[in-house]
């Protein structure tokens, strides 16, 4: 039987206090809205979004899931039947955007749950200790007898700690009819979702109440709010990291994008980002204030303290990659060192290599970037310039403070650099006449 | 009616082992001290500091407000004595100098409280979930019956949350006859402050308790309390900026300092540390591991990771300011670049202009500081050095490598590095010569 | 009397996914193992490690305590067992390698219990306020009566929060006795070392219950639990530091080493990380990212952000290193500065040199290193490279961007680049130029 989302993404989002529609911001480097499309793509067959009149941004960041236009505002009953043309047959869920981070898991024990049995209509529940303003939700046994907001609440009933989330899961054609049936007599004359549960109810039909975890029900409607989804996410990842044989010494200090992949017995010291894109083999150190972005890195390598690993950079098994280096669409080769203050960019560096401090490769021209071909075995001294385009061959020397704007041969020593003469006594001379200088 | 704020900050803090008076150390980059300063400022006419005999550093942290010294530590109620001749008319407050992180609000009700009906005298109070040895608060409906110290308290008095935070509020006339009422008949020998209460009860004065968030009522006795004081502020500025519209992707690893101004859609990555005096405009970027004080920021530039902004420092509209960069005193154009390892120091550099990996700043001669100025649309090459005073025209392009002592004209090309001279086969031999040395 | 730690450390760990033995991994830089054993010298007089067959690298780790193998793995009992022959008189203790938190002062009352009154057996009990699984201790007063396991309790048996840490304390040779009376007639078919408590309570023993704090009985069987041991410890270390004296405006975010030694008024900001053997004297100030190892820093020193200083390293008093810069098996003399971006490795700087922004010596030459040394007063331009080995004297002055390769004497400028040259319009024609070139 297939499956239907429907995802309300029209709201303003005015309390992000932002130029970025509220479901566009990321948490773990990934949209929120993509983080739910992510999740709904496991288990629906088809997804739909509602976005507003004026964010071609979040439809287009929606593709190639389906968007359909809430013209008005009326509310998220009115919201979720914009879409009504789509809901197809067998089941329709309405989930919220800015409720991301509801697992797989959860969204196939929903859809479980409304088939099983008699169900007729299921709906996302959750167990605060302080439930607060949240509609509460009366029954029993895990089945819903009604939703009852926090306002027309007794005493007794804002003691149940069960609380709505919001979202739903019932036949699509019975959703379509709910929907339509939902009227907005209500002080903010809003057509409510949340009616859709008395409706059912009037008409008898099961309706199950499917408990989750609180901190996958999260709704993000300010930065407080995101970057505490962000910290769920995190958590998460480090925990999954950890539990895959990943030792970090503080994962609270550790950030981890959705794509991460570190294998077992990698090691991850305090204070460490990874931006999207980065695989790190087995044995591999990566030491505190590191950031990478894009890059392999492959086993026994030791990265850090603070590198800084750009896209496009391979480095090699048992490579050595330093303090305040910064490496950018770099292939460093098995073995090779590039452990101090160096910017090494658009460069292949041969196995072997070892790469002084302070080296840099010149690879921009105020125009186009160029790249750097080093050999094996190749040793650059200390505070040298490759000028890119540039190559030096297997088993060259370059001295330190060399400026190299020609290919260097294999096993060739190259200079570049001035030689050294000095004038006794000039210093002494210099700091008296600076010191008789009026102030 | 005028009011009067007693501060008392005459107490030796042995327990924070330090060399600096305790009052004197620094939350979120401001004195303990200053922090109560400021906020008392806001709400009373007039502020007197009480300092110890030994601590003229208090006294001088504390102006423009007027000091008096306490000769002998004889108890709190003595040391609020020691202010009685700037009590004035109206009301007075007794604060304590330790307890820094009460905010306006709190204050503000204290006093209305004290001045609302019949109280006499009005005290801040706290609600703890383990209220340990404070005294315990006694009374009905906000009105204080007395306060009972936890060594005397019965078991039901124990299990009271309502604790005493020690700052009274009362008419300046009566505060003089309660306080010099007060008398040291106890183990201590020491003339308490609490006191007052059990005389204002004797003369059947109301005294209410207006209730405090706890974290606001912290006591900094140690170096452990003074970090927790921290992470309290900390939270305070982090939430606020978020409310404005700052994103935060790990807000509990981001430094904030008092007067850190950050406007909406600002970004903050992991790990920065605000020291004071920043300001950042709307869409600034800034990266994990960013270091900045008394520098601006303006909109759109993007900054890090592993940046450093000194004081002095203005960042132009879409500038870029990379890894391992440090910026002193520099004002760097619109859209200008300094992406990797360079030293800028008291310079100028123009709308457009690229400043290339490893450049420096030659800015300090080991007698006095000069400048740089760069033009705009200037290419600085890598790895050059720029020994001030020098000007580089708009226009110009610096060649890799070069050490620029000279000014240089508009729109010039200028070299100042050696040739590049290879041995073909001497690296080979160098090899060959360096493994046959004995070790 | 003789006191005797047989200490388990034959478990396999695969729930660690490491191909590290589980015993070996690192909290605070010092092996999991290495903490008991450190602990219990403390306390015993003899320590026995029992190892699994396949785990050389753990007997090695033990050393000099002694190693028996367990060569099949029968439970706890049969493990204990295996080291009889080495019990000796007098007491002994039974622990676990993977619950290395135990501190000496909860060893010592552990065994001072055993040795009270009447006691025949003493164990290790925790009161948690979620028990789990944990089997629990049923009991009056302190004494056990027995243990008895999560799923043989009844329910009221469940509600006890006071649970059985597995450590127990006895005297040797009724120990022994019990041990080898344990059996094997369980679902597992092992030999529990839980038993003894019901075979000392047959004979009418009185066991005795030592309560100890959770976080010192946290086992570590995954990584995530790993993580946790890192944060009491690290909390632990912390606290430590900050009742000595030390400021930390964000403790949660310093790492410490089990050795750091941080004195009175040192200030260390957020993000700092601190590995083995480092030793901070009164008034320094370590600012934010920062990374120590094997470095002594003299009083009154102020060290980065972002600076990094490696083992051997002696930073004099009142020395200042800034941002950037790493250094190596450096001797910085008193009131010498290496404020940005240097590279200083094998060297020794005499007191009040400065060290300009860039300076690199460049130490190793692909074979050995080689040794700097820079005397009193010099001043060291920036973007300097001084090639090893070479020595510069007291008052020397090197000019920004020379290569230094040969001695300079006291009071010398020398010079080591080459003279600027300009093209006038060069520059211009460049970019006209690259501008017509088809891309």
């Amino acid at each position: 039987m297939p499956a239907t989302a429907v995802i309300l993404a029209a709201g303003f989002g005015t309390r992000m206090k932002s130029a970025v529609p509220k479901t566009l911001h990321p948490i773990a480097g990934k949209p929120m809205l993509r983080h739910l499309l992510d999740s709904c793509a496991e288990v629906f067959d088809r997804i739909v979004v509602v976005v507003g009149p004026e964010t071609a941004a979040v439809a287009e960041a929606a593709k190639p899931h389906v968007s359909v236009v809430q013209h008005e505002r009326l509310g998220t009953a009115h919201a979720a039947l914009q879409a009504e043309a789509l809901f197809g047959d067998g089941d329709v869920a309405v989930l919220y955007a800015d409720n991301p981070l509801i697992t797989p898991a959860t969204l196939h024990r929903l859809l479980e749950r409304r088939r099983a049995g008699d169900v007729g209509l299921a709906l996302l529940a959750m167990r605060l200790a302080d439930p607060g303003f949240y509609g509460r939700v009366i029954g029993d046994d895990g089945f819903v007898e009604r939703i009852v907001e926090f306002r027309d609440a007794t005493a007794s009933e804002r003691a149940v700690g069960l609380c709505n989330a919001g979202v739903l899961c019932g036949d699509a054609g019975r959703m379509r009819g709910w929907l339509r049936a939902v009227r907005n007599g209500n002080a903010q004359g809003e057509f409510y979702l949340t009616d859709v549960v008395t409706l059912a109810r009037a008409e008898d039909e099961l309706v199950a109440a499917v408990e989750a975890p609180a901190d996958e029900l999260l709704g993000i409607n300010s930065r407080v709010e995101l970057a505490r989804a962000e910290a769920v996410v995190q958590d998460r990842l480090r925990v999954a990291a950890m539990e895959a044989g990943v030792t970090m010494t503080a994962p609270e200090t550790v950030f981890l994008s959705m794509d991460t992949r570190l294998a077992a017995d990698v090691s991850v010291g305090p204070s460490v980002v990874f931006g999207p894109g980065v695989t790190v083999e087995s044995g591999v150190e990566i030491r505190a204030f590191c950031h990478l972005e894009g890059c392999t890195v492959r086993s026994g390598a030791v990265i850090g303290p603070f590198a800084r690993l750009r896209p496009g950079t391979v480095v090699g098994a048992a490579a050595h990659v330093g303090n305040f280096v910064e490496l950018k669409a770099v292939n460093l080769g098995d073995g090779a060192k590039a452990n101090h203050l160096s910017y090494l960019g658009d460069a292949a560096i041969g196995a072997g290599s070892n790469i002084g401090a302070g080296t840099i490769t010149c690879n921009y021209d105020g125009f186009a970037k160029h790249r750097t071909e080093i050999g094996k075995g190749v040793f650059v001294g200390s505070d040298s310039v490759l000028v890119a385009p540039v190559s030096v061959g297997d088993g060259a020397f370059i001295t330190a403070g060399s400026v190299i704007t020609r290919d260097v041969p294999a096993d060739a020593m190259a200079f570049g650099r001035a030689r050294q003469e000095e004038k006794p006594g000039r210093a002494a001379q210099f700091r008296a006449a600076r010191r008789k200088e009026p102030r």
